[in-house]
């Protein structure tokens, strides 16, 4: 996967920015699941709740992507995101934490459609590891995060693991290579910069909208 | 539940302000959790990854919470933070959706811990209706949205639904006058100004990170 594309503006583009850019793809496959070719500054502000302005922006960035007055042709801009986003190929994970969420993310379908793969699963409770969750998935225990994420050339990992492990498994997963870390235990996890995470906590969400109530 | 202090403060605090104070307070009892009765904003701001002049800008939108010098008295800031947050009782939550992450989601134990309580669980699968999942829930059919939240008084709703389903549903429980919605769905909703939406799609987080593999 080249990244040379990304290695010019990695300085550049605000991390604000960058989180935007998932969204308007998500946009752009369900515009395209609709059967539109074309789509424009516009109507993706109006489905995201965004001001076109601040979508041309953002896409301006990386280039130019559409003629003015054409709006964008909505196949051309969804390879280009894919490009930007670096994602060409699957990219495998690994998911550390099979309880209840566990259970249900190795379950989720959006993940191959999207192009991420569960191709590790770690637990570290004796009744589950051992236990063959499908054709290719093993839960394996805790103690083989290191070999196993180094021989499978790992990158991305998922912890859905309570709160107390977290830290500890995170030091592990770094030491095994792992460069992003998508956290659901509901804590704040302390990683070198060179390690990135984003943490989905429901409880943050939702209290961040009482305040409004 | 008393909202003055927050109807004072509405216009004036940033939402990006808003929404770091949950992540404040749940330093806050992991802090307490350790035994800890005092912590200062180089504290938190180690913890969790910030400045500490942030923290303090943050906080001073709200009134003075500490002494120069002496640090935050840790079961103070909380009670602040949790009174701000609106988070004075529990908060009943309807669910939409009973897949995989609805069941995770029902078995969450830490929505109870932190005043949020499942009080309604719908789901459009016929198998699924009238299904008993504990000693006070029973699963009941979408139709019921409308009726049954009303009833209930519930202004909170968790969407764990497919995409397909999810803009029908929302204007569903707009209607049974749902205030805010946590969307799992994996699309963005289209919502009237004064309902509150936050999001939680995994691919989006993870293809945000993508971009600096």
């Amino acid at each position: 996967m080249t990244v040379s594309h990304n290695a010019k503006w990695n300085k550049e583009v605000p991390d604000i920015v960058v989180s935007r850019l998932p969204i308007y793809l998500r946009s752009l496959y369900i515009l395209a699941g609709e059967g539109k070719e074309i789509t424009s500054s516009q109507e993706l502000a109006a489905r995201l709740g965004l001001s076109s302005a601040q979508i041309r922006k953002d896409l301006s960035h990386f280039g130019e992507f559409g003629k003015q007055g054409t709006g964008y042709n909505i196949q051309f801009l969804r390879e280009r995101l894919e490009h930007i986003l670096n994602l060409g190929a699957v990219w495998p994970v690994a998911l550390v934490g099979f309880g209840d969420l566990g259970h249900a993310l190795v379950h989720y379908a959006g993940f191959v459609r999207k192009g991420f793969e569960i191709q590790a699963v770690f637990d570290n409770a004796p009744h589950k590891v051992g236990h063959r969750i499908n054709s290719t998935l093993i839960i394996e225990d805790v103690s083989k995060i290191k070999e196993s994420v180094r021989a499978k050339g790992i990158k991305i990992a998922i912890l859905a693991v309570p709160l107390e492990v977290a830290p500890g498994i995170t030091d592990v997963l770094i030491e095994a290579g792992i460069k992003a870390i998508l956290n659901y235990a509901p804590t704040t996890l302390t990683v070198p910069s060179n390690v990135k995470v984003q943490n989905i906590d429901p409880i943050v969400y939702l209290q961040n909208m009482t305040y409004y109530l």
